[in-house]
């Protein structure tokens, strides 16, 4: 492993890219962190996994800690909090599909959830998966966009030189071609969910204006109290 | 009712607006048509509703029906061309939100179907549904330009001149102010959408490529068959 | 379909056997009153079905009401309430599968709202229908007696002379051997759990003498208020 | 937590009861082997954790593994195997409940699975924990018995001093008078299942006598072919 590693982290600096690793045991931190990976991920399947969670509140590295697909809106925030306890502000979000009744779909892609993360109940960035989320290579482009316009600001797309003989999830893999598309398509969609979010109005805005107005409606019909 | 309805079609006709009504039973199908209504809707509870759907073949109005909330995106296009076997073609699909393990929203928006809907299985045009899918005010905005980046082309949403004075579904009722600034966002962002689609890259456009390029790896290895 | 229901309901009675139809249509109640039937189903795709419910009020016959499969334990009960809430009393209640994370049976038999609905929410009959809920021919008989046990008084059950070659939803019906078996499990279990429910101790009972002590110990510890 | 253990493991020798301990941490494994303790359980959390499942591959300890929530029938099995695939062999299965679109209890308890585990996927031994699955103190007892009665031949159940003052699960905890009810209507239903399970039909056993009589019906109308 420490080999692989090794090339991965230097692949990556050739590249000027940043390297992610799934971590799955609390005792591999610090041979991931020594090796000169860039952040860590924590898979759907370690979401709620307490031991490697604690351990992970100790690295200096940034975490994307994927959201359990069994998980409530809150409860994903719950477990996601369980890292931060002690101080630590680097976690990105990451929705990556639920359960539904869906069977078409391998998860379900929840941007209610997104946009509650982003524009009511979160400051950290969220990440949208859309590989995950619908295991269908032709539905990852929309899917990713949809992602973006609810409120992500980062994303996860997988991607191979040829997915149709991908060792793993080619299914969702997307074609190189694909994928300049998508990375075009993204950065487009972006630019426009910044300029209309300068225009977005929430509730709390205006809420107090109509209070208002009610108040002064039931003083006019009923006299004030 | 028949008062209701004509004071509802006249006040649409005034301001040059079509009027959709919620059809429940087919025994009224006749009564809403004579009435001059534009549109039905079948709710969500009637959505596996064998006797309507059945009746439903017969009017020349376009019918958008809603997606039951426990439906597979498949098993709602079956339930969808039930309305459809006898030639009727002017359906409206429309995607409201499913069940999940989400607490915090009131459904959860499946942009995976939506997209699926257009992209891959249907070619009739897809409504989001994002009030009843998220069913809080604030996330109406985001989750509809998600939908629209998804592949709707059409939307629903709710409104109200107080919201907050509702008789029903205040919660998820939008102010006069954010409906304005939802359809201009909508506008905008069904204008970008239009434009990446002529870019969208299907995996049919590209499979074949690949394929002969495996066969001829195998050939070149391991000799033509 | 006339002359079938009378068919049907004719030999009902040579067999000395109560008849039960699904109805779909509103407008089909009398129809089927006037043939002698003895009992109404809502199906599971009616179960939300407004003019359908409304139009039972006023039938005298039973109503067995199957729940939804993505209604919540507690908002089934709202949708039962719906031909209730002019005086009708015979309804009978009857789980028959929800939606989950499933792919193994067809759906999932909710026997813990069973126990609610018996234990705590309501004085109407359940019925467990473990044919739709499970989809499989095997898992009828453990599932219907796990019913049973759970807190159903009515057991749902398909059979046929020879389920391999049923027109439909042949894969979920018994034998005729298995059926017998069935039936006389399904007494035996039957017998056991009204036994044993004479000993079931609900918490109302004990709770107040639990509350008395800690406010005996409070008394003790931090004096009396 | 050395001195804790010792004192838990001490005190289940006293009373010659065995003492399960919940593992979080793969490099806690020896440590709780060394203390004594009779048995491993994997909570539900880390129902997917793979370091762990790994890791306990070489316990020669029992372990209860808990179904995962949003975890298929068979895609779990898939999980058990992880621990299995070395040889061991002393593992025990556990529904404990999964996600649906039920409010009302805490998680969905699905006897399907349980009966098809017993009747159809495998040979190990199934248990039945109705506290988790609840969360209701007055549905345990019910549902416990369903589980029985679904075939499950173990059974996890939470019960407390006064659970009205426990710090944790407090409303799934039993009094000890309940408990004691518990213990004695499941000995009961164990009695009665393993009783009708001497009667229980499956379809292997009848399939090829109808099979059989098919064959011959063809063969009898349009001639051997």
């Amino acid at each position: 492993m420490k080999k692989g590693l090794a090339l991965i982290v230097k692949a990556g600096r050739e590249f000027g890219l940043p390297t992610v690793v799934e971590i799955l045991d609390p005792a591999d931190v610090p041979r991931y962190e020594d090796a000169g990976v860039a952040c860590f991920q924590v898979g759907e399947p370690n979401s709620k996994n307490q031991a490697l969670l604690n351990r992970l509140r100790a690295t200096p590295l940034p975490v994307v800690h994927k959201r359990g697909n069994s998980l409530d809106t809150e409860a994903y925030l719950l477990w996601v909090e369980r890292i931060m306890t002690a101080g630590k502000e680097n976690v990105i979000l990451c929705e990556r599909g639920i359960t539904s009744p869906n069977r078409y779909t391998r998860n379900t892609l929840d941007v209610g959830s997104i946009a509650a993360f982003h524009y009511q109940l979160s400051g950290l960035p969220v990440a949208v998966d859309a590989s995950h989320a619908t295991g269908i290579r032709d539905l990852v482009h929309p899917a990713t966009l949809a992602g973006i316009m609810a409120g992500a600001s980062v994303v996860l797309v997988e991607a191979h030189p040829n997915p149709l003989i991908a060792k793993s999830d080619g299914h969702q893999g997307l074609f190189p071609e694909q994928l300049r598309v998508l990375v075009r398509a993204a950065e487009e969609t972006w630019r426009l969910r910044r300029e209309l979010d300068r225009a977005y109005l929430s509730s709390a805005a205006i809420e107090k204006e109509y209070l208002a107005r009610m108040d002064a409606d039931r003083a006019r019909y009923f006299g004030r109290r």
